[in-house]
């Protein structure tokens, strides 16, 4: 198995390209400086190598484990959590209102690549706490805040979302969990399933945040409101009190992600679980949007994360193992030598420098849009919403294809489970999955996202690709520009059949998504040729993987457009049904 | 989990598609009637369904083990391996000079995807044993074929392949197990791994097929020679005798096919394996190729069972599962009604049709292969060469896809073990990695198969499908034609250019071997919309599956073809090292 190794080079570059410094030092008290950066990218980079990465495969081998009640982690995640709080680690990007150090969001989505790629179960902690922060930081009043906020930031605490029932997964609007006032909190009842990180050892409190209706709330999504469920109550002075009526009804047997306890949760068994209301009474989907949101972007990091961990373990092997000859049949060389292989990796290297490019240009906008006021917020605003479903669509896609060619290039080695490529293709295939499935993801860009605003940020957007190809030296310049406008055409096409029947819309959301995300790709490859040019800054295996991208990559973009173009009868499902 | 239903009618009409009783009944004494069809069908299937199906989550969770020496095969196993036998069904396609039944394979490949579909870790035993007949069929001595043939074709005794070794993978000309002569038979030392069922309890013998070099051998793949192993030595009377120096060092831990034992096999730790050759000195490499043509077309079909059995649990699923409401947002309705779910369904559905019609019209031209005679049979083998890597590569590829989309439908409770549908995607996963890597397959068909005829057979089949593209009534038919006529394109340009450079084609073998099959599958789709309107059959999912596939799966073809058009530049490997 090899050893991961943060890929700095990369990350810098992505950073740089996405406008890190450019974009974000107008707004910051503290201007970025690259020394800054470096120290923060090569101290966090030996936490994921040498204490979070070697955890990986034993705690595969492992898992979590139940034990009268309580979620016992695998061996060696609690101090490796613990060396993550030490080093300051969950802080990064927390409101400094709250003990955090106020960085960007940019940088901690640096930071997190690599302890995903590390440990995409272990990470998993972290991510859902973020997004209870999240929560809390938006819709917490100052008295939750003031509770809860600064031990969530500093990773003392973890948080947990809990919103699927055995009955609502997809469609929230079937959640039955009920909560009943009592003097100033509720008292939350029902059952919860698939709670990430639902319980364990690695923290003194846990926080879940759990959507629950009150009596007489509307019914649907908009009779729906967020609470604030601590594991331990916490009395005001802070100090841990009673344990909460909150437990682990049993822990999920799943395909992969072994190690991240993933727990039915029963809340309010006994007496009724105390929680507090997070933000308005029937307003939880909003307080549970800006969770998701964040938690969505983080799980498209996810899908580059694992895509580079397999990507990293697929070349090392194919650089020792020896199979076959070369071309003049004499000496027996590595399989990397072999055009087919080299096919492969090179379709891995392509399709995470565009997944990379893109994760870090969102990552950008998503810090600008809080940071900047007026029409430049709502710009990166509205760029933030476009590219969230393609960040955990389109590359949590992606990942699917990257762990599976590195098991591939792996040859029967890849099927054994002790060579741990298998593993990354078997965590990996929860990331199409939750939060949001890829169809969800495609629904909600089409949708909300494109016919929610009749498609203006959309074509700011392609406007903008528009322009910067015209202004590109590459000699993919005019192929991209071709797709582009071929995009804008489906565009239109999706926005104007969406208006006579808005089902027509969700028939080709999933083609739209991923046409989105491989014009995007080129045009943010395209973007990374012209960095590479204007810097003098010359790397073969770039080079490589742009020229791919562009060769082999982009016939996608039309392929899925195709699709779009073709359409196809609405389908009654009785057809499915013998008859 | 959803229980497996044979899909008769489908099977029924890739069979007659194929033309099984049109062009195989001219050469049999008895012709196929479709009583007979029928009945075969209808029995194997209740040994499917009712047998074998229900071992394969249970042999999934216990797998095999090996103590003392020995490999135990997972609970029921051998009770349902007996049934197996008793029924017949091993001798279905067996010569009857050896006891076999004489029916042709196209129907033992119709009783086998039942096989298959109902657990694909149990049908690797029988698969490996018809690999092993075949090369002793026709490469086996007359003593030979007297001692072991009938007691393998009637299942008593089942067979293995020994091919690979830890040095010697896709590489075969690597491979350095031994044999010394010793009177009449060989003695046989060295390691071979990844061997599929190469010990159990399930049958009184296992006839252990081996790749070893003689003494003074020329070196690489001209130097292999094919020996019988037995486990136990078998008098000539008949008899079972004493224990043969084989033995099984260790078990792997695999992705998926769990109840499969993966065997590393000794051979000779202690005095030397006795072996016999098989064939002539030197020649092992094409016995070994008439297992593994028997083998790949076997893969293939896993494919196909894998996928349909996977499809049917999501569409089960689907049926069942209540999410979200009808779009006068009035009924809570089941998820097969939301149009990205039937997305889902229809792309498996129209995949799997494609591929059930493939593996078929390649059984049947196989068959034709081996029953016709002069100019008709060598088309029949050089159309079955051609078709072999496809059926392998193209629908195990598919397998990945379907595999996957059928967790997908099933959102989170996919990713739960015990659902039963991660076990197919984790199964799958072999399958474009045994019996030649995919990329193997792909060099195969556009190196031996392509140039090595320089395009003679894929011109006839390009010709044969532009003639019943021009006799269709489809609406589809000038698309497909359009496609074909673009696949004719990058043939040549493959051919051309691999003229210049061999390895240029190595580039694109994959892009090609794609290409080949989504055309093919056009056809065929096309060429079974055609057979129902003749027949006034109408049945709708069928129609939906090729509008589908003419619509929505197609512009696959168009973008692989485009990958070959674009080309590659030949990549340094230098580029993955670091500098």
């Amino acid at each position: 198995m090899s050893d991961y190794r943060y890929p700095y080079k990369d990350v810098l570059f992505s950073l740089n390209q996405a406008g890190i410094s450019d974009r974000l030092n107008d707004f910051l008290e503290e201007p970025l400086t690259v020394d800054l950066v470096e120290a923060i990218l090569t101290e966090s980079a030996k936490l994921s190598e040498q204490v979070i990465a070697p955890l990986n495969w034993s705690g595969d081998q492992e898992g979590a484990r139940l034990e009268s009640g309580d979620v016992y982690e695998a061996k060696g995640f609690k101090d490796a959590f613990s060396a993550y709080v030490e080093g300051g680690w969950p802080s990064l990007d927390g409101h400094v209102d709250h003990g955090g150090q106020g960085l960007p969001s940019t940088l901690a989505t640096a930071v997190n690549e690599g302890i995903q790629s590390a440990n995409l179960a272990f990470s998993l902690c972290p991510l859902l706490s973020s997004g209870a922060i999240e929560a809390l930081e938006r819709y917490g009043s100052p008295s939750l805040k003031n509770t809860f906020l600064s031990k969530l930031v500093s990773g003392e605490w973890t948080g947990t979302m809990n919103l699927t029932e055995p009955n609502a997964g997809s469609d929230l609007a079937a959640i039955s969990a009920k909560a009943v006032p009592e003097g100033e909190h509720f008292l939350i009842q029902g059952q919860k399933i698939f709670i990430t990180w639902g319980d364990h050892q690695m923290s003194d409190n846990i926080i879940h945040l759990v959507l629950a209706r009150l009596p007489d709330a509307p019914e649907g999504v908009k009779g729906i409101s967020l609470f604030l469920v601590p594991k331990y109550l916490v009395a005001e002075s802070g100090e841990l009190g009673a344990r909460n009526d909150v437990c682990v009804a049993s822990l999920e047997h799943k395909m992969g992600i072994h190690a991240s306890p993933t727990c039915v949760m029963a809340f309010g068994e006994n007496y009724g679980a105390v929680g507090y209301l997070v933000g308005e009474p029937n307003q939880g989907l909003k307080a549970m949007f800006a969770m998701m949101n964040n938690a969505r972007q983080g799980v498209g990091l996810q899908g580059l994360a694992i895509a580079e961990r397999a990507y990293q373990q697929a070349t090392d092997y194919a650089k020792e193992r020896k199979q076959g000859y070369d071309a003049a049949r004499k000496n027996r060389v590595a399989i990397i030598e072999h055009p087919d292989v080299k096919r492969m990796l090179l379709t891995m290297k392509a399709l995470i420098d565009a997944s990379r490019a893109l994760i870090y240009t969102a990552a950008v906008e998503n810090d600008v849009s809080k940071l900047a006021n007026g029409a430049e917020a709502s710009a990166a605003s509205a760029r933030t919403a476009l590219y969230t479903p393609v960040v955990k669509g389109w590359i949590t896609e992606i990942a699917q294809e990257v762990t599976s060619l590195a098991v591939q290039v792996h040859g029967g080695m890849g099927f054994i489970e002790e060579t741990g490529v298998a593993q990354h293709a078997r965590d990996a295939r929860i990331l199409p999955i939750y939060e949001g499935t890829n169809g969800i993801q495609a629904i909600d860009l089409i949708g909300r996202k494109l016919q929610g605003d009749n498609g203006i940020a959309l074509s700011r957007l392609i406007d903008e690709i528009i322009s910067d190809v015209g202004l590109s030296k590459s000699k993919y310049a005019e192929q991209v520009k071709t797709e582009t406008v071929f995009f804008q055409q489906t565009t239109d096409l999706c926005l104007s059949s969406m208006k006579e029947d808005p089902l027509l819309g969700t028939y080709h959301a999933y083609a739209y998504m991923m046409q989105f995300g491989y014009v995007v790709g080129a045009w943010l490859m395209l973007k990374a040729e012209d960095q590479m040019n204007e810097n003098s800054e010359f790397d073969d295996l770039r080079s490589a993987s742009i020229e791919f991208y562009c060769r082999q990559i982009l016939p996608r973009a039309r392929m899925y457009g195709d699709m779009i173009t073709a359409g196809t009868s609405t389908v009654d499902s009785a057809v499915f049904f013998d008859k």
